[in-house]
């Protein structure tokens, strides 16, 4: 009887132990957050490239990952200057070394000047080392052709979406009919939509209008925030400008629109323009919302909220993996302004080398310094490679039936609308698939090469896309863009 | 008329653009959280910092910031090593430079090879870096003697904050009276109480015994959950060991009992192990979780779920700036994994900087290698150093009368009780300030020394502390030491 007890009061303790987390106890708010561009097809990517390295055959004997905006992985070279300058903020003993230039030398003392015990080792404010602030706010000025930038309206980030995520977080309240709503672009990054799932917010869509490259329409914006407000509390407007995945660069006239709407129905602007500098199309231009807002009138200047976003990651430096980024903030009310630096002090501060590096991209070799001209030489090279590079894959990607793509205007993707055949939609369907991630994952296993399906991204019903980088070396996208114009082919007729 | 019309429309608009966000409609949740070790304290810590530097007259000449665990701000060298790898990394042509020796020229290689395009621009899985997690794997096994540790439950993490909201996040579900509940010491560090406000969780404090060393009674866990049932779903707990704010270092014996404490009740387990070695307690040894949990046998081992936590930030390297950290999970369930891995890869990567410098602690010089008798000599330069001033700490503030201090065993702080006059309470409450609040803003003021009022942290009813780093370079430290030590008597004096 003994034994008896002891052993039902372990199979309780047994059963007592089962999982506490599980799928059904976990928070059901991230179970419904969907991340596409790291989703099952890199998964799955991930796992072929394992087997080929393994001796196992393929069709292929590369794995091309084209699904995200990752330069320096597809063998973009950084820029001299800032790795020299980290190099000697890392290991400060090399200010003594001759090879380095004298202006690296100078920079990085400044930014060591501005860390506590002159070391990257240190916790920085949380809002971010205020140098580089200043340093950011000076660069604004310039780039806004002199409109004012207060260093205190600067919060440096652990990236761009740290910012985005942290301002959508100070907005979101209500429950069901009051719930806050965010307005975003369809197609969008779907960090947006990741982040709204997980904070239980409303996601908002507006479409952009495929056939006239991928614009904004105000009459859009205005019928989907019309038909919101019937079922929740619409608050701010995501804009992402140079767009991704779409490729376009909004026009000044687009913009002024943009944030007059915004304006008359109280929205809080969000602008995403981590690729500022990406922009390649004969007669577009890169437009600041800050700046379009400021040359509006003060009727805008000093009442329209906006939360700009820049990052380390793109442009012409593309250094993902150092996290750095920043937002600046204008006309953020002051108590909010207060919560938001609170909220940021809980995770103590962004990274330093990546605040380092926000740093030079701001404050970048000036004329007359010794590193300018290399500066200025790499830069080139690569901004001017990603034109040929957007240009090529427009225009291969058109050349192929069944495809069609507008032109890539900035950024760093194509995002062309594809046909796919009837029965192969049904199969897909057959299988609970997206018929576009059924044709990724096709184009996948029979050449290797990794795209995102449109429907991770968001599309018009019936109608499907992939987004592709444009960032693999030319040779090498030259035989990508073949593969996908041959996988394109043969995928059509065997499902025609 | 046409006049009044365009007027009355135009304050219509002026009046329509009274600001979207503001204290009133922002995220509730978010005004709930508070952080004191940089709340409003430090806020006057840097003010008066500016006022010293205009040249403003106080009765110090300095500001000395002994809030935070922020070592190299405080004068703490970082380790050589580690930093010509993280230089060798940032910029590659160094590799060719002779004055760097091969051990970590061979490091730095094996990290960048493991970078895409064998840059740290690059982003890295968002579990982190394979060789990375394999790196921390083998460091676990020789630290626990030899315990299995497999790389698939190792996630890195920006800092270890962020690996601890994470967990936090999956498991937090519920509304009202099913709302998750986590328990978590008091004192504690606000890192915890400011994500579960964050977050919505219960917070369920347990007391830890300051009569004890601030030691951890099982039967104080079982009251506090007992009670915590009857308004909440109780479901994970929070250990700090070794301790912060209150440096105890637990026994073997004491981490079994809550190991079998979170079996029987069903408790996922949080073990934050960032000071693991910060122990400096004769007869203290620092136990991690995981190993404790294995030698308890299958019954414990197989089924008890344990997150444990560790940094860059502490021990004897105190890179905080790097916000490098990783997590070990074990028992996950494979569905809430897989849930993990997806929210993770919204934020893509934790900084690649950051995953270097973790992987050079789990992996530094080993005897034979040319950095190996330097790397050997900083650490236990800086270790014995930290255990000296432990204990001067512990001494200096156990002489003044109305100060009472437990031995600081462990991690980086003391947290001393304090005696506070009545006549100083009264004062302080009518101010609507907390009496120890009221007590470090007094100190500040007049010494210049930075201080976290104890309520920050959490403590008894009724009980007063502070939490002091003993971070200071020695010199200084007595200077700090001395310095409370008289600001505790005039105080003492002035509200008798």
């Amino acid at each position: 009887m003994c034994a008896g007890i002891g052993s039902e009061s372990k199979e309780n303790g047994m059963m007592s132990r089962a999982k506490v987390l599980t799928i059904d106890t976990m928070n059901p708010t991230v179970k419904k957050v969907e991340y596409a561009v790291r989703g099952p097809i890199v998964a799955r990517a991930v796992e072929l490239e394992r087997e080929l390295s393994e001796g196992m055959k393929k069709p292929f004997s590369e794995v091309i990952k084209a699904n995200i905006g990752d330069a320096h992985a597809m063998g973009q070279q950084p820029i001299t200057f800032f790795r020299q300058v980290l190099a000697l903020c890392s290991y400060p003993e090399l200010l003594s070394d001759s090879t380095f230039p004298e202006d690296a030398k100078s920079r990085a003392c400044s930014i060591l000047n501005s860390c506590g015990g002159n070391s990257m080792g240190s916790y920085s404010p949380s809002q971010g080392i205020e140098s580089v602030r200043q340093d950011v706010a000076r660069y604004i000025e310039r780039r806004d052709g002199g409109v004012p930038c207060d260093p205190d309206n600067i919060y440096l980030t652990t990236g761009a979406s740290d910012g985005i995520v942290t301002m959508l977080k100070l907005l979101v309240c209500g429950e069901g009919a009051t719930r806050a709503g965010v307005m975003i672009s369809i197609p969008q990054y779907p960090l947006y939509s990741a982040a709204l799932a997980e904070l239980g917010a409303v996601q908002i869509n507006y479409y952009l209008n495929e056939e006239k490259f991928w614009s904004l329409d105000i009459s859009e914006l205005q019928r989907a925030l019309d038909e919101a407000r019937l079922y929740c509390n619409p608050r701010a407007l995501c804009i992402i400008n140079p767009g991704n995945p779409t490729g376009q660069v909004q026009s000044r006239e687009c913009i002024e629109d943009v944030i007059r709407f915004a304006a008359q129905e109280r929205l809080f602007l969000m602008a995403d323009e981590v690729y500022q500098d990406n922009v390649y199309a004969e007669g577009c231009q890169f437009h600041s919302f800050k700046k379009v807002l400021f040359e509006m009138g003060p009727e805008y200047s000093e009442t329209v909220e906006l939360a700009s976003f820049h990052s380390t990651s793109k442009c012409y430096m593309g250094e993902c993996g150092f996290r750095g980024g920043y937002m600046e903030i204008i006309n953020m009310d002051d108590d909010v302004k207060a919560q938001l630096t609170k909220l940021l002090s809980v995770r103590l501060c962004p990274p330093v080398p990546g605040q380092a590096l926000m740093d030079l991209v701001v404050n970048p070799p000036q004329p007359g310094e010794p590193s300018y001209e290399r500066f200025i030489k790499e830069r080139t090279a690569t901004l001017s490679t990603l034109a040929e590079k957007a240009k090529l894959t427009e225009q291969v990607l058109n050349t192929v039936q069944g495809i069609s793509c507008n032109p890539v205007q900035g950024a760093m993707y194509s995002f062309p609308r594809i046909t796919i055949p009837e029965k192969a939609v049904k199969e897909a369907t057959d299988m609970g698939q997206q018929p576009d991630m059924f044709y990724c994952m096709k184009m996948l296993e029979e050449t290797g090469i990794c795209l995102v399906p449109g429907s991770g991204f968001g599309q018009r019903e019936g109608t499907y896309h992939f987004r592709m980088t444009i960032l693999p070396r030319t040779d090498k996208l030259k035989i990508l863009l073949n593969k996908v114009q041959e996988f394109h082919l043969k995928f059509t007729q065997q499902y025609s």
